[in-house]
């Protein structure tokens, strides 16, 4: 029951960072819930397309309703939500930290590898937002320096890893996807990076 | 026979949108067949990928060959096709409306539930389309404020609807089709467009 | 055994190729591994969801790790690498000839028909390095006159063709990958291309 909450809390915030794309460009409704709903299960359809389980949102309509009511509260109110500028960008990275363990968690729990389950669980937690932002003719997380497919890459690795060394299941997830946040969090309050690759090494060879 | 017939003229007539952007940019032979495909098995291809059934153009070599035939015959007549813009944009919107009735259908048809029917729906009207703008680098029809994907929203949620409310499959489908088509026809017409969200709410609050 | 390693050089060409794109815009070693694995198994990857059999990297970690490997190596030595520009075309040219005849020869052996062998060949040895290109906001290979996908085309198709007149896969799988490699060669060394669709027909008819 609360599992299922959080799972909704996670697609809800998805679909609300979605949504603000559409209201930056002054988009029309169906815009909105187009962007709501491609950002807020894009990265956990992927994840069921490849390990070939039934896409989440088909046989439980809450999905689709979730990412519904955010549209239709965020065509109202989307303009006052971008306000919370910083709260905002901390919402999103507890939906991908989130994500990131439970993507991962998934892919073991069908007998996958834990090499796979890394990746899964980082293409569940990115996956929708780099969609949205390749339709958005935006940059996507992926080419920008700031710190987000790495912590995605933590929380996943961290939980595939402590399960490994034996970690129950809810200790792993819990490490793990707050090791996620942190990180994610030291981008969004003192703007991390990791190192790019430096092109000038060329010069210096 | 019929219904076979109609479901190959929808893959033409996207295939041929699809060849035009190839025949805009003055791109090659395999440019025109890549973009017919793309956009002529696009959205019904996402739409049996999500729903775990066969993918419609796998056991049935028409649709592939359609996709072929046009873009030969693009190769060769693009320009004049392209000389007919207003009945083009009528023929798209013709695709687009059927296919949007479609894909709701099928959904229904394999026991999935009516709001799961209505994304599927827009998704194969759509996603064709938008796949080949997004590689063509050009904006979808997803950012532009004329009414696309909000047809195919009509179509597909009003066919669901009269479903629902009882009406029988053929009529539900030959009203919620015609519904998208009226919208869409508007578009091309008048420049009927939808709303935008105002981005300077933000000035006003 | 043989084929195997020849099944992770296609994949690590492929990476290179990825990650180089990392290196060029100087992102962050996780771009590396994002990039190297997108066009490494992107293709494969679409090619198996279409066919509807298992994802050929879900029940076998060596390819991932490869992404890996290459990912590991690229970031420290990426400058060298990009030294050897037409080596590394030459290297890319073999994994996409490779590619486009064990796709085609895949979607056989699964029993689909040969017009959706030619476009899962084409698919399995292009789709990577779209996807790569469409999010690294780069134009892809599909709008360049250059022959790339051509050469895809001409490798799956030939292949297909030489079973149906009934050679042996061998012998039809090494002469199609050669005629692919040949045709791409001559891209590469002399700047072959095909002809384009020329807009300013129109002025003329």
């Amino acid at each position: 029951m609360l599992l299922q909450l959080l799972d909704y809390l996670g697609v809800a915030v998805f679909a609300i960072a979605g949504s603000i794309v559409a209201s930056r460009k002054g988009l029309d409704f169906v815009a909105f819930l187009f962007f709501a709903t491609l950002t807020g299960i894009g990265g956990g359809t992927l994840r069921d397309l490849l390990l070939d389980v039934p896409v989440f949102w088909l046989k439980s309509e809450g999905y689709l309703l979730v990412c519904l009511g955010v549209s239709i509260f965020m065509w109202f109110f989307a303009h006052i939500v971008e306000g919370f500028g910083k709260p905002l960008r901390w919402a999103d990275a507890i939906g991908m930290s989130a994500y990131s363990v439970m993507g991962a968690a998934k892919t073991l729990s069908v007998g996958d590898t834990p090499v796979v389950a890394v990746l899964m669980g980082v293409a569940t937690a990115t996956f929708g937002g780099v969609l949205r932002d390749v339709i958005a003719g935006e940059p996507s997380a992926i080419v920008k320096s700031e710190i987000y497919v790495t912590a995605a890459f933590v929380g996943a690795g961290g939980f595939v890893a402590m399960k490994a060394f034996g970690l129950s299941g809810w200790v792993a997830a819990a490490i793990a996807a707050l090791l996620a946040l942190l990180l994610r969090g030291g981008a969004i309050e003192f703007g991390w990076s990791m190192p790019g690759y430096k092109n000038n090494k060329r010069k210096d060879t």
